[in-house]
């Protein structure tokens, strides 16, 4: 599982965890979000998603989160070769496009842990921290890379980017409809 | 679309492709075919399989049938990177295993089809002649390659292996179920 907290970007964070961490990569991702053809997703809070970016495309599912605090929770990662032939055979069966997240990300490593600085179209800059492991033991080095980044736990954001960007979708549409009405 | 026909395996039809067609590869093809959380795939005539074959893993959706005397049906293949996440994330959705097709295949070309002497497990032996094409214009080709083989289009079988499968596994069920009563 990804043991992941997000925090918002605060100026000078960025040096600070140069201090700390080396630069893996930079890259531009892409991602297509769908919605099941007869689940919820935003009631399971689960997700699939295609990424693209300059390592290739990525199938991805996301499992329920785990933890109250953090946005900790089960990832299964599958590289495919196509991303117009992931997308058509996802539509095929009923998934629907529902939001598109781009970001361009910076990858960090310290240890086991990635720190990624991410500046999100529409959403702004963030820091992630994330650890793979198999279970959420390793939560508190999370929060422990966060304190010397100079957050505390109560910063901690727990939604998804895909969240954030239906949740601003979704006030954006009903201050259109107030205006209507 | 693949525009394919399917044909029963007799004495002597082997030694009549190699004479007019080339053994490109010799495979073995495990099938592992899902039912949709939420659509009866066999009331749609559609399937979602990943197939692990020599050539690697991928993932495959196949539409309803379009032709009345053959196979032919439109599929979206996606090769994938590992089979056991291809699995998981599946399940993870709701689709759900409900059978495999192994089978001993030899590929033989002939111009732009492809002809198969599939050796199957439990089903037995089979031709199937196959045109990737853009329409079903091709279809006479096919049948035309099919009788150069020996057989005329009213041998065409259309049922999939995986259909011939279910068919036969639905006749055990229901004669245990006889002897039961």
């Amino acid at each position: 599982m990804e043991v992941e907290a997000k925090f918002p970007y605060v100026e000078g964070v960025e040096e600070k965890v140069r201090e700390i961490a080396e630069l893996i990569i930079e890259k531009y991702e892409h991602d297509v979000y769908f919605a099941h053809p007869c689940r919820d997703f935003a009631q399971t809070d689960e997700a699939i998603r295609i990424r693209r970016d300059v390592e290739g495309i990525t199938l991805t599912y996301k499992g329920p989160k785990v933890d109250a605090e953090t946005k900790s929770r089960e990832e299964i990662k599958l590289k495919v070769e196509d991303f117009e032939s992931a997308r058509r055979i996802l539509e095929k069966l009923g998934f629907k496009p529902v939001a598109e997240v781009k970001k361009f990300r910076k990858i960090y490593g310290f240890g086991d842990a990635i720190i990624c600085v991410d500046k999100v179209e529409d959403l702004g800059k963030f820091v992630e921290i994330e650890i793979e492991a198999e279970n959420l033991d390793v939560k508190e080095k999370v929060f422990h890379i966060a304190e010397q980044l100079g957050y505390s736990r109560e910063d901690s954001i727990r939604e998804s980017y895909l969240e954030l960007i239906l949740q601003k979708k979704s006030r954006k549409d009903s201050s259109k409809n107030g205006q209507k009405s």
